[in-house]
């Protein structure tokens, strides 16, 4: 049996066909940037005022009496100082008129009525002022064609905020995979539908999608029953027209547990069937070829125990079918735990913060198959195969699901 | 002026009217639960079988020799023991047979046939076996009636899950506010334009606009030039349409600033303006009374530079209208801050683990216009006004945004 740590490198060497595809702007928020993008202009464009008050120039001003030419506003083609002892009003966003080359906000002036003339006293002593006070200088944010963002970045609103000051109205991003969701189970019915005594809901296909959301992955849920014909047909028709099939149930010793011997048939290959964890041991991963590509299509068949699913989906398929490495979190334990299997115990645990830590309180709960497990905690905390008793204050991983 | 936490203080009181409405239950993701949830049925509904294998009664079973009745498939309504020291074959998530109370797995069994019939035979130690092994008792996790999930959660992946299972195809949510995004500004141009030499493009509104689809909000976005009769008459529409108004730039001292005049006659009053903050400090909030409601309408006046906008968006405008208590994350600094004026500092940090703590670097870059403040960075990291030094290891709050 593999450990944990083998099962996620094994993983990582496999690769869905990864195509681009074009988006409107809102539309790629989350998405993996597949262009560079560059400023097409300066940043700042021009010389922009970045106070309400007046601008001149600084050379010989006197601050006592500064004749007020007109007003530049924002929005307004650049206006031109016609006396250079004299100023123009300017407002917050407006370029620089020419000639000007500092501001002095309202604040800290006064704006007097003389003779029919508008003249402007600087109230405050002038060595406060600086030359070039108040003015954002064109460039010096960004300059022309240099790169504002790299490709590969995932796009967040701040990326929207930068590509929309140049004005990319669509933006080239990594296509999501297309992925089926499929539940297998003969006791399975649809939430649509009333269970007898003897038969349950499905919920982990919802689950999967759910979370396949955040990432703005759209999955097709299938629910297939154990006939080995209709498994055949359906999963040939699935293998052709996904890039990632996420499996729930059916890959452990049952009579009619016939969906690995399937797969095989499909040319899907078998790269593991079991993981020295808890939960999740029964974990299947394979992958099958694509006819010249050096990608292949990725099958998960993650066991059918909720938490055993929610942990192999979080852990293993979600950094490859997101295209996003996991954040590594580190929590301190808030609890002692002992385990003594030779397995990887990834027990579901609440966080909080305290004196700068995040600190994980484990919930062992009752099992694998109790959403309580999930519903009252925050991620996973990932305790090493190699002990058995984990201290208080002891600094593990942990794998964030919410 | 007064303080961040008297600003955010003073927002806590107000709050949009609150609607329920009914959602698919995939659309419920990322929502406010506003019905509660309960089992409908024991969990499990039966007792399940937890293992592939064969199923008997404990009591006097003769662990060398056990004959196969019949097999038990998961799906099928529940068999009966004839034999009481015979076996059913069973496979996991089948209905435990009647007469049976526990169940050996296939690894600890041998099967033969024995003059036409199927014999089990147990190879591990009999003391091994206890009583109800392997079987997932009905009711043992949940019972029904037992309440699942509390109104007022926020629904994630492990919710969807519970709802799922007890059939719950419409949930009821709270609804989301309706938000409007207004820009203004004349110097302002939308992304779809070539802007002239004194213009630039607007990306506040699409950054607004991305954050809030995290959370399920479609916000309108609306441009609005500095002209008071276009703004009384836009404004007055749009306050009559939205709950929650997004409003960056136009509240300064600027001639053109109509803006706070203009809501003040519609009715809207004025709350703040100004918060001892940096970035952020002509932070503008009022709000609206709505008739026979104790609700009111909330309006944001965002200051105009990317960088003020997002921190107030994110610290204040953020947890009201996503209804979301702020995670308090806490981090501690890797870089040491000095920041003089009294004023609360929020300078974008990026963050990363080390030993179990989260590390911070402040990154303080070119001010606030400059968009690269925010795409190398997760968040803010909130440095008290009471200080000007801020040490390497010094824990602090930090506003998380990616």
């Amino acid at each position: 049996m593999i450990t944990s740590q083998e099962a996620y490198q094994i993983i990582q060497q496999y690769t869905f066909p990864k195509q681009n595809e074009k988006v409107a702007l809102l539309s790629s928020k989350g998405r993996i940037l597949a262009e560079s993008i560059t400023a097409d202009r300066d940043f700042p464009p021009f010389n922009r005022v970045a106070m309400d008050g007046i601008a001149f120039a600084f050379e010989g001003i006197n601050p006592a009496a500064i004749l007020v030419e007109q007003i530049q506003f924002a929005g307004e083609t650049q206006k031109q100082l016609q006396d250079t002892h004299a100023c123009i009003e300017i407002m917050t966003g407006a370029i620089l008129p020419l000639g000007c080359d500092t501001v002095v906000r309202y604040e800290d002036i006064l704006v007097e009525e003389i003779e029919g003339k508008k003249v402007a006293k600087i109230t405050i002593p002038f060595e406060e002022i600086t030359r070039g006070q108040n003015v954002h200088r064109q460039g010096s944010d960004k300059i022309a064609g240099q790169t504002l963002l790299e490709a590969g970045i995932r796009i967040s609103p701040a990326e929207i905020a930068v590509m929309a000051s140049v004005g990319k109205q669509e933006v080239q991003v990594v296509a999501s995979p297309k992925v089926a969701v499929i539940s297998t189970g003969d006791e399975l019915v649809d939430i649509s539908i009333k269970p007898e005594s003897h038969q349950i809901r499905m919920s982990n296909s919802y689950m999967l999608a759910a979370a396949l959301q955040t990432w703005n992955i759209e999955a097709q849920l299938f629910h297939l029953t154990d006939d080995p014909e209709v498994l055949m047909e359906k999963l040939t028709q699935i293998l052709e027209e996904h890039d990632v099939i996420l499996l729930s149930g059916g890959v452990s010793a049952g009579k009619k547990d016939y969906v690995p011997e399937i797969l095989a048939q499909l040319g899907v290959k078998k790269c593991f069937h079991k993981v020295a964890q808890k939960p999740g041991k029964p974990f299947w991963f394979g992958v099958k070829d694509i006819e010249h590509s050096e990608s292949t299509k990725l099958v998960f068949a993650l066991p059918g125990n909720p938490v055993s699913t929610f942990l192999c989906f979080c852990k293993y398929a979600l950094p490859v079918i997101a295209q996003q490495k996991p954040r590594v979190e580190q929590v301190s334990l808030a609890k002692e735990v002992f385990f003594k299997p030779a397995l990887t115990y990834f027990a579901p645990a609440q966080v909080y913060f305290e004196n700068g830590k995040m600190l994980a309180i484990p919930f062992e709960g009752s099992g694998s198959a109790d959403f309580a497990n999930l519903t009252n905690c925050d991620g996973f905390v990932e305790l090493s195969s190699e002990k058995s008793h984990f201290e208080i204050g002891e600094i593990v991983n942990f794998v964030r699901f919410r």
